[in-house]
């Protein structure tokens, strides 16, 4: 959609809200539907190509309205999840359809997904360890539980076991392997900590690490975590989006072993924020970690099953539902490949500069690069280029290395936004590398 | 703002979006702001009289562009988060203004904040009692706290305290004390349980409480509190919006005592869902429970002390300030006075039929009612109101009774609807007196 066509669109939208303001007073107060009642008013799938924007806009008055805001809001997420995860060709047992055990929810953050998901594995663990054992009092179980991620994995996945007061272990990773978390390793540590008495119970693996989009090696780890009864659950905050191309559809291999699965449309899926999507293999496990059952919460079709976040009262899946119609599967596709494409523009460019050095995989939009030298040339290189305020970079370490990130992002970044970027990087590079001794 | 203004000005705000997204490539990427630049650029205080609207955006040009999304974002919240408090007559100690340890930040939910201060307060507990005996192991520690909210209290309390994994402990209330949390039980919970081992670290004190509007003794409950060392939270989630009336705001006395307090603008001060404001006392013990420092999240002034939430850059303050702006703290007040008026007329209609009663004090938009008679014939009152789709209810339990709760909460509402609603109920409910045997 061009500004023109925005402007348009966006006045007809201002126009629908206050006719709908305006006669409020004509609609019923509660929805008269039963549960499941939107699902077979719209495709099992995402369509191919776009829709038009006036089918859309008037399915709001077909589909929407006679489930009001709630259970239609329930409703429609169950079924967005459910699109989505059919695009990212997620295995059957993630899928809610009418008769599955899991599903997917819309979270605010992969923060909280994150946090969400080592909740329910905490309330699992501990009820397998009463069960086999109901005298064991249940804070000396807690004591004992034992989480880990990567050394790369993103602070949250840190800050969620502080949350849930659970140890949280890093297992070390090498450059030598891509900065992937290793089955052998995870194994070793997994074997250490039972000899020294505690309960492994968690691992959360990541697909696109934030400082070099690196990518655990799930196909390994994941029977491992089985084996061990450890909920594995698997943050592609950044990636996952990439998964809806079947060229990049490999790097999700290993998810036959997860019990949870989130990435963050909001990133790169063109959908706003907020919207991180989660799916569990077992709804019932995140349930009942949660469940609360006060009389101003109860309803009529509490025990139909159907209602998987009864206390959700949130619309957050109407802009999934907009942005799949208004692209289509394709035009998405399109989407995730021309920021590939630029990325890996920008780095044939740094490959071809030998004063460069490109310091991790370019897998998907994300460039790590630096001058070949010291940390501190690339630390003021850095600086230099953020306080021109005409790109902005973000830095990582990366084996001791300070490493610029170049990441394609925005919606409308096209290659000559590339080369200028470039253009003005190695301007700068020149004049750092000037100024500096060698 | 009636239709015709807001069809206007939609509109208007469509092509102001438009024509910044056409431009976006003549803007900065960076903002060229020190910290605490917005503050200086706005008034202190929320206007008492509604400025005009061409005000209010010719201010987003001259006071939000220049700082960006961010930090624009973080500061304008904090001058926001002043802006409420000072409405609300909090304690200085609550206010950030240039100098202060406390301050305000925008949670989601009423839940996740209480969710926060208990997280806040198991830090600092397992802080205070690590500095007196540095030997003593952590998870040993956690294993002891306890925390204490009414009976009365929302279920999310309950479950925030399953998130931390700590005891949280129901504090029982009497029909004879209005259902407010008495001094003399929480000063014997805590006597016994310190008896037992145990370690009081949380108490949770709620101002209008869910089923019936009830208000905790915080003026009496925050001295042992205090004395104890224990974290006084204080959720007044729906009631807090009251609090900008002269004439409600002694429903907050013992405010002095209190650690945090938190109340949902967006459930009846005009403001947008989601916005649930918060305030500590001192933001050191909030940031320090949650503090990560990766490289990635870095940026030159970290060391400045300004700024409260360095990991949270979403624009939830822009609302706030068009709200206030657009209302003035007149026109918000004449908001609440109106829905606790309306509440009132209806409390009289009950109160005029001998075939009905009330069942607890109405103070503000909230009305407990019911038949004289069996809780079964006051179920299937509820019932047949809330089949009929024309108003609907949300029952509670208080002492064993089944109580219908009437609550004015719509924007729209005026006295023809209380009236038209009151109709309805009678209509109903005779001819379920009818019906059922006596």
């Amino acid at each position: 959609m061009d500004a023109a066509e925005f402007r348009r669109r966006g006045k007809e939208m201002v126009d629908l809200i206050a006719d709908y303001l305006e006669n409020i007073e004509q609609r019923p107060v509660y929805p008269d539907v039963e549960p499941g009642y939107l699902r077979s008013l719209i495709p099992e799938e995402a369509p191919e190509e776009p829709d038009t924007y006036e089918d859309v806009v008037k399915d709001i008055e077909r589909v929407i309205m006679p489930g009001a805001a709630s259970p239609a809001c329930t409703e429609l997420e169950t079924v967005m999840m459910d699109w989505l995860g059919k695009m990212l060709k997620l295995p059957e047992d993630f899928i809610a359809g009418t008769h599955g055990q899991g599903g997917g929810v819309i979270q605010g953050t992969a923060s909280e997904a994150t946090l969400v998901a080592l909740l329910a594995a905490r309330s699992r663990a501990v009820r397998m360890i009463l069960a086999s054992d109901p005298q064991r009092p249940e804070t000396g179980i807690t004591s004992k539980l034992v989480a880990y991620s990567s050394d790369q994995a993103h602070c949250s996945v840190e800050r969620a076991g502080m949350i849930a007061g659970v140890r949280m272990k890093k297992i070390p990773t090498e450059q030598s392997d891509k900065y992937a978390v290793q089955g052998e390793t995870l194994r070793r540590m997994i074997q250490e900590d039972k000899a020294a008495g505690l309960i492994p119970f968690y691992f959360c693996a990541t697909l696109g690490t934030t400082p070099s989009c690196a990518f655990d090696h799930i196909t390994e780890l994941g029977p491992i975590c089985n084996a061990e009864k450890i909920w594995m659950h698997i943050d592609a905050a950044y990636a996952g989006s990439s998964f809806i191309c079947p060229e990049f559809r490999p790097l999700l291999n290993g998810i036959e072993f997860a019990d949870s699965f989130n990435f963050n449309p909001h990133k790169w899926l063109l959908v706003n924020f907020d919207c991180s999507t989660m799916w569990v293999r077992k709804r019932s496990d995140l349930i009942g970690a949660f469940k609360m059952d006060p009389l101003y919460l109860k309803h009529d079709h509490q025990e139909s099953g159907r209602y998987f976040y009864t206390d959700n009262s949130l619309f957050r899946s109407l802009k999934m539902w907009f942005v799949f119609r208004m692209y289509g599967l394709k035009g998405l596709q399109d989407y995730i490949r021309k920021h590939v494409e630029l990325a890996k523009e920008f780095e044939s460019l740094v490959r071809a500069d030998q004063r460069f050095e490109i310091s991790a995989d370019v897998v998907l939009g994300l460039v790590c690069f630096r001058l070949k030298g010291s940390n501190e040339v690339n630390e003021t290189l850095l600086k230099r280029i953020n306080n021109g305020r005409k790109i902005h970079l973000v830095p990582c370490q990366l084996s001791g290395q300070f490493v610029l990130r170049f990441a394609v992002c925005a919606r409308t970044t096209e290659s000559r936004h590339i080369r200028e970027a470039w253009r003005l990087i190695t301007q700068l590079a020149e004049e750092v590398m000037q100024e500096l001794p060698h």
